[in-house]
């Protein structure tokens, strides 16, 4: 069943979306249908944060699920305010909607918005639908609380401090390999079916990333208050300078002690692609980084799930891996270079 | 001078853009430079909305300035939370950028928006940039402040409320339409200049219009209440509509009471427009509709630079402008139609 957008119009698409929508949090005073949402946060700070999704940059709608994409746009966000110890309660989500997509295509965006919502219990309390002769586009900004004057920033981290890091990194962007090799493999075949045995959790972590709200949950049960955190999105090496910069500090961190899945490192060897570099530069995983006093360091080496990768230095001996032969190699940023 | 993005990467481009950004709001505590900023807001709720502009779609280009259009983006924000009552705090900006944007171009772009935030008092506190095979896209999200439980909604009209408009109407779409013929007249011709003598308000109402907050700040002073209220971007019989479904009333607005600018007039002649249409329907008027108790009647009657165009009736008498001679029209929700 394939519903023209045109036959609803915009004010008939908006309701059909957001129909049966409840809000969950006390923060949330009312929702979607108005000029504004309005919240209220009488006891806590609020965090904000915004990502903007494109299609051809962020996501190829070749492999990408909507339902999957929706989900991932949400959690993206979500993992932002948890990386500020925080807690997520609300979004809003703004679409571009070129005419290639039905009404259906929206359900299914929706759906996996919509489920993200309830695994994080996350209230959706506005947006803005638009035409886009430009693909899709996908603008989330989330809203969340922290305890007054307890956001962990990124400047925070000091000399000596432990670098840790949760899950493992690299397997999201060797996902992204896998799909795009498959791509290209069924280019103008029809009924191609693509060939992830026993690499699904590349796929899962690319197509279906979750963000850490059970590290923060466990950190804080564990009395352990990080002293910077972000999550890995860009790159571990990138986070790590960004935490150097405003900690104005350096860092070391050593390549034996990146935890990295095993499906990850046969999926490097197999496309001969140098498996550190994807761990230190891949992005994408959503797991979080951080920074804990050295005090701190027999709570974090028992909590299942974190590793210790590293330390702190003063800032004159600047941020760099150190090699399992012992060489020191300076991290570099890479980030978004898209642009070139 | 023309710098190349690529020459300065994400993280430089960020870093450029955002220098010497300043907080102004106690509301405000840490803005760019983490993963989420921290505000805090003990005393009042809280507003969000959030608005997308995708180039093609909401801008051309061709005849918009850059600073102009920093200008707007962040201004069509503003007016959603002057329109529930509220004062604007702080934005997001994500930008999505094609290659063929230089540095300077994204300078200029934020001249606007950071004129704009200095003219009502906002900060800018976050955002994201990125990348786009799409050409321009901008997405702000705006949060403010409304006394508690005091948020003006569009459900409060009640049957008998007298119907009210700040400015006049029709004047942006009239510019759009002058805009719009210019660039046809200039298409192949070199150091074309355009016509726009006599016609500047017109031109000015659709680059650069203002929020309402000298408006809100009137009916505050003179203790009047709206019991519901929109700002006109959509059309006034769009924006009608809503307020009317959402408080479940119906109305009837004159004709002869829709306030217009003689340059709206004299440029619907000379395109041979009906001009009724144009400031029902044209939209990006950004002026308030609002709603008041009949009682009020005398307040904003004396009160310049507001109307009484009409009045709130029961559900059943529907939605209609009476016209010169007496006629009943329905009115038609126009909204965006750009997917069909």
């Amino acid at each position: 069943m394939e519903t023209e957008i045109s036959t609803l119009g915009e004010f008939g698409l908006i309701d059909r979306i957001t129909k049966g929508i409840e809000l969950r949090n006390a923060s949330s005073l009312t929702g979607v249908g108005d000029d504004a949402a309005v919240l209220s946060y009488p006891d806590t700070d609020v965090l904000v944060t915004t990502d903007l999704l494109l299609e051809g940059v962020h996501f190829d709608l070749t492999y990408v699920p909507l339902k999957h994409l929706g989900y991932k746009s949400a959690v993206v966000n979500f993992s932002d305010i948890y990386t500020m110890g925080g807690t997520p309660r609300q979004i809003t989500v703004s679409l571009g909607l070129s005419s290639r997509f039905t009404v259906e295509h929206i359900e299914q965006l929706y759906d996996g918005i919509r489920l993200a919502c309830e695994v994080y219990g996350v209230d959706l309390v506005g947006g803005d639908t638009s035409a886009s002769r430009q693909g899709l586009v996908i603008s989330v900004t989330c809203i969340g609380d922290v305890a007054k004057g307890q956001a962990v920033k990124r400047s925070g981290a000091k000399d000596t401090d432990l670098i840790c890091v949760s899950g493992d990194l690299g397997a999201a962007y060797m996902g992204l390999q896998l799909l795009e090799r498959e791509k290209a493999a069924s280019a103008g075949m029809k009924d191609f079916q693509p060939d992830f045995a026993g690499k699904e959790y590349l796929v899962e972590r690319q197509l279906k990333p979750e963000a850490r709200k059970d590290i923060v949950a466990e950190l804080a049960k564990a009395g352990v208050k990080p002293t910077a955190m972000m999550d890995v999105s860009d790159g571990l090496s990138s986070e790590l300078l960004h935490i150097c910069k405003a900690s104005d500090c350096g860092c070391r961190v050593y390549e034996d002690r990146i935890p990295i899945d095993y499906q990850t490192a046969l999926m490097a060897e197999e496309l001969n692609m140098n498996l550190v570099t994807a761990a230190m530069n891949g992005g994408e995983d959503y797991e979080l980084l951080f920074t804990v006093p050295l005090t701190d360091h027999d709570k974090v080496e028992k909590m299942p799930g974190i590793k210790v990768i590293g330390y702190i230095t003063k800032p004159d001996l600047g941020c760099a891996m150190v090699t399992r032969d012992g060489q020191e190699m300076q991290l570099r940023a890479q980030g978004w270079n898209s642009l070139a």
